[in-house]
């Protein structure tokens, strides 16, 4: 197509994990777009201690993961045997499972790239060679579905719309803005910063104003004020994982807004590619709690009184009672009928 | 009395502002507690520029204008004639009222100054001595209606309380904390960072813990997720103003954690030294607006992507069916009957 609007993919999310025949380049998004740098990762130890470093969020530790299982893939390939062989690309899966754990993403993509390794091996094909292509193919598939799932949320983005979003929901929320913009529709944004680590301000405000979309920054505590106001129709936000019962598990602050949007009859629409069919409740996953010295400074610099503690909750939980919809993959689904989300599509 | 919790007043209630023979000394708290730096003020214009430019917030600015009309005294008092006296006393007063236009703290101690050096001009009384010993002691007398107001709070703080606070309160919050604490109760405190400026982190934060009040900073988003794990008891702030309908204006984000409050049955106590007389509700009230650049930096540092516009909204509204209970100085009243709250008491 000739509509330059079909081009709608900002940096982060074209560019931000390169695998590279030294090794795994990653964008450090703890100082995009202030500093341009890349961390260069030869092993995988080092990708595991990147994603565990915070050098990448959102949808890059699962690319970095991906990455770091083709770096265990070319040591494994010079290894003596098939189960030595298995035995590093296993240990390899399990070490950068560990790096997040209530991250899905590194723990479906790694549990994918074993199975590949598996059968590489028990074919006896090129080790390495297999895990590249793989990577590569699970990377693209990634962000078909993110296109397809922006293709079904856009539907609930009404032309006019500001949408507030929360934290930075790498290729979940760009192509839900990105349909809208294709199907013509005047569409504006309101970010939260996303304190402590202004993921919102860096990435999120910067992705969406590259494509074009009119973007008001504002800080964690304004949301509310701003819906008060009339200025907010959508609240949309990406998930970290969503359980079977509705459950939006996403980045500290989505509850807190998503009660707001409740108070002031705003919709609030949670993305993901699919619900996890693993977790059928909020008990089923593992909530993590990062440093709180995070809480007492911003890009490093001392933001707090000496003489108090932070506290880090990296996560929080939104019940479906306040979720409007979930927009997967597949399309929309109620929160309360999300079973139906992950059963086997019909005709496959 | 000997009891050590009796001196429980922080560094930033006690001495803030301070009135000199050369000018008002006025405590940078835009640094605080990080750089402990004094602003000189020689004249009224100066001062009105150092509360324009946030030297000094909360009750600051009651004290920082109380000490401009002192200097406007010394200057008038060698002016010609008592009508360039009052003129210039008028006009510092004036001047003083346009820095900041929802603090009412303002309009209310230069109204009351103007009034002492009308008198005292009519008297042919010394009117800098007479300014400066009614500044001292209206100064006195705001420290006392907040101690009073604190022990009312108090009965609303229980035994083993955590109290969730935002922006900086001043001797609101921290004489509401101190006589909790003189009760012989455990009371801890979580504290917002309140960005942009960063209030809770430096002000609130230091003062608590200053106090011995065991302190935690949180993001100004995660307070929802505090209430969600339960470890919030109650919710108390200082408020820029009350109007008589009980809706509450004070720092934006304060409706945020009000909605969430709600949301989680955690009471919300809204304090004040009185409900404004002269505001029957929120649309008596102007709400400022400050530079959006704020929200694009932190301390000074650069926070967000160049490509976005910040939009500060300094101020927001609570409405009275989020308000447990207004304490003001002379007891505890239903935001619904707060005409029963400024209303002459008996026997006066």
């Amino acid at each position: 197509m000739n509509d330059p609007r079909e081009t709608l993919v900002p940096t982060l999310v074209a560019e931000s994990v390169v695998i590279e025949s030294d090794g795994v380049r990653i964008l450090d998004r703890r100082r995009f777009p202030m500093e341009i740098e890349w961390v260069h990762c030869p092993t995988t130890e080092a990708v595991a201690v990147a994603i565990e470093q915070m050098v990448t969020q959102s949808s890059g530790p699962f690319f970095a993961a991906a990455g770091g299982m083709v770096l265990a893939g070319r040591v494994a390939q010079d290894a003596d045997g098939p189960d030595e062989r298995l035995r590093i690309v296993r240990e390899a899966a399990a070490r950068l499972v560990r790096t997040r754990p209530t991250n899905n993403a590194i723990r479906v993509v790694t549990e994918e790239l074993v199975a590949v390794a598996e059968k590489a091996v028990a074919d006896e094909a090129p080790l390495a060679a297999a895990l590249e292509a793989a990577a590569r193919s699970v990377g693209e598939r990634y962000l078909e579905l993110s296109r397809s799932l922006g293709r079904h949320a856009a539907e609930l983005i009404p032309d006019g719309a500001t949408v507030l979003t929360h934290c930075w929901g790498e290729s979940y929320v760009t192509e839900s803005f990105a349909a809208a913009l294709r199907q013509g529709k005047d569409v504006r944004a309101i970010v939260t910063e996303t304190r402590p680590y202004l993921q919102g301000a860096r990435l999120t405000a910067h992705s969406l104003a590259e494509m074009g979309v009119p973007t008001t920054l504002i800080t964690d505590g304004m949301a509310a004020h701003a819906m008060d106001q009339g200025r907010v129709t959508t609240y949309l936000t990406a998930a970290d994982r969503i359980t079977l019962d509705g459950h939006v598990i996403n980045k500290v602050g989505t509850l807190q807004l998503a009660i707001a949007a409740a108070h002031f009859e705003v919709p609030y629409v949670a993305t993901v590619h699919a619900p996890d069919a693993r977790a059928a409740t909020r008990s089923d996953v593992e909530i993590e709690e990062r440093d709180g010295d995070e809480v007492l400074h911003a890009l490093g610099h001392r933001t707090a009184s000496e003489l108090v503690t932070g506290w880090y909750p990296a996560f929080d939980v939104t019940p479906p009672s306040l979720v409007s919809a979930v927009v997967t993959a597949r399309g929309r689904f109620s929160p309360f009928d999300l079973r139906s989300a992950v059963e086997p599509e019909e005709g496959r």
